[in-house]
């Protein structure tokens, strides 16, 4: 099929993919004076009296905020708020078809990081989340920070987190399968932008510890002299032998290839180059960095893409929409580093050892019951590690 | 029926009043594909290409914004954004299954006017129309001819211009039934708020000559010292004998009392004051001006209030879902004085001349076809006046 075409025909057809409905009878005057005046004045003076009770009596404990300024918005870097639109109407579905979330897409117009920060902060009192989408590195890093900083509800960047959990979700169950301990093995991430770096803090927030960060001039190393301070901080807690060199270097002698950078960058003989039995994970999408059939033929026993079409797709979808879930039903003020990982771990137990294989590590995306248990785990994680709260 | 009690513990079953849906289906990779990535792309690049896309390749041709900051909501004052969330559910309730308008609360933490128009402009993108909502006077005269000037999709104070529309229609309807013509008539509007100022302006440009606003201190003339800025540009362009006094006296001799003010200021014999066949219109909620039995004591012949419960309920729900509806289905770029002009003769007539009586001069708020009427009548004023778009 022409997916272009055909989706394009799709969305003249549709005419938005999300729809606001009623929840509420409004047929007699009884109805609209229980769910509209008088009657609406009495949940109006509960919440006055307690601002928490908004989770309780409006739609607040389902709804998140998806925030965007649409720079860098699929492979298609800066297209603007509203060309960014039919990419987060297709988040929001996803949120409520998978999590039973209720996502309202913003896209803002502007690109300065205040702007960006005040729009969400003064929004934060109708939402019971907000996850960001697309916003380009570094200023995506800067708006989160100071959104976390200013905000009483979650912020979640799903470039960066979503992409972490199902990574980490894939690394493990990679681990299970080749018998691998995290904390022994060494992993190199091609791609220093808001993906490869959230990825790193996970894995190495994970245990692993002999971590090295690629961009396309090479190794991330502390010290390095043209790093941005966002790389130059991941530079300090990884490559702890402060390793040198380009990306075929560095390849050699490392147990897990993770690609979040860009097609072909990779060959066969830098996977023949790895430890032996490598993971690799070509994820640039939709071309990855390295075919899957050539990476087998240099030596991957595990392979993993983004693509739907390949086996073992790491997709966010197995992660935002019970990671988001979990956090709202827990009224969680965060979504921190051990809710994270508690997601993780959901999704590569999710593949039990009957089922789990070199072609089936990772769930599909379109498993439905995935997302629930994501949020049942998010949801205890936010409990043990003091974040939720009780409304 | 003890509706605030009521009116609570549905709250609290409904958990929110709106939800939003997909409108796609996801079940298949194959649907993924279309409606998310990579098809989603073609889309996007379209809009890119031309912004107008926007509006037939997203749902943001029947998506509104309900703003406020919960300054001004119902009778309760400023009892802040999360408190102000339940009206404004209710409203977008309302917004949908009157005028299937999609309708999304966005209750902001701030009182400043700066602060308020820059995130509404910032977010003008992701919607079609923007309903301002309960924000107190004089802010929202500033918020709103600001918002008009910096965004490029209509703008329209609900608490303004619906409640002059809606008293529009009834006087239209009340001359029809008295058989007064409107330029030689003379009303005195009591309240000078967001309401009154609104009310006196639409009537004036409805071609209405003698109108007298009066606040606390009595009638506002062109010159009294203690106005603000808003009432002071009102006093210009009504009355123009320049009377002074307080309501009993600027009462007396006019043809119809439209009450926007507080319960019970209103008394028989000032309703006998008034000229032959008076109307009297007090819709102070939910406690009129002066009940509806003692007006037609002192001779009113038409009465009509804010309440469900007696004749003639002047409801604001009659006008703003099919005005958005139509300033939507026009693409326009504004909402202006022609527009809503249509919307309230649209309103009057919809009540045919059978039908017509003392006890019935306005439709039922519950009427769904209403809505319709009226989306027509303004999306053929926007045409006929220039504001209206062809995507």
């Amino acid at each position: 099929m022409d997916y272009a075409a055909e989706s394009l025909k799709k969305h003249i057809e549709w005419r938005g993919k999300i729809e606001i409905v009623s929840r509420v009878p409004v047929k007699t005057r009884e109805d609209l004076s229980l769910a509209y005046t008088p009657g609406v004045a009495e949940p109006c003076l509960a919440i006055q009296k307690d601002r928490n009770k908004s989770y309780t009596l409006t739609r607040r404990s389902d709804l998140v905020a998806i925030v965007t300024d649409g720079t860098a918005v699929l492979g298609l870097g800066d297209i603007g708020p509203e060309a960014a639109m039919p990419v987060m109407e297709g988040k929001a579905v996803l949120f409520k078809e998978l999590g039973g979330v209720d996502a309202v897409p913003l896209c803002i117009r502007s690109h300065d990081i205040d702007e960006i920060v005040n729009t969400v902060r003064l929004l934060a009192g109708s939402f019971g989340g907000i996850n960001l989408e697309d916003i380009s590195a570094p200023r995506c890093f800067e708006i989160e920070r100071r959104l976390k900083e200013c905000c009483d509800i979650p912020i979640f960047h799903d470039d960066q987190h979503g992409t972490a959990i199902v990574t980490l979700a894939a690394v493990l169950n990679a681990l299970r399968l080749t018998g691998k301990k995290i904390n022994e093995v060494s992993a190199v991430i091609n791609g220093a932008g808001a993906a490869g770096i959230a990825v790193s803090r996970l894995l190495c927030d994970s245990g692993m510890k002999n971590i090295i960060l690629c961009d396309r001039k090479g190794a991330l190393y502390s010290g390095r002299s043209d790093l941005n301070s966002e790389k130059q901080q991941i530079a300090e807690t990884t490559n702890p032998e402060k390793r040198k060199g380009l990306l075929a270097d560095i390849m050699a002698g490392t147990d897990i290839f993770i690609g979040l950078s860009a097609p072909g960058c990779v060959t066969k003989a830098m996977v023949e180059s790895m430890n032996k039995n490598p993971v690799v994970f070509p994820m640039s999408n939709p071309t990855p960095e390295i075919m899957p059939d050539i990476a087998k033929a240099g030596g991957a026993v595990i392979v993993g893409t983004g693509r739907s079409d390949f086996p073992n797709q790491v997709n966010n979808a197995l992660a935002f929409p019970g990671v988001l879930r979990g956090a709202l039903d827990a009224y969680a003020s965060d979504i921190n580093e051990a809710m994270k990982i508690a997601a993780a771990k959901a999704i590569a137990e999710y593949i039990t050892d009957d089922q789990i294989n070199a072609e089936n590590i990772i769930p599909s995306s379109l498993d439905r019951s995935v997302a629930a248990t994501v949020a049942q785990a998010v949801a205890k994680a936010a409990k043990d590690s003091g974040v939720a709260r009780d409304f």
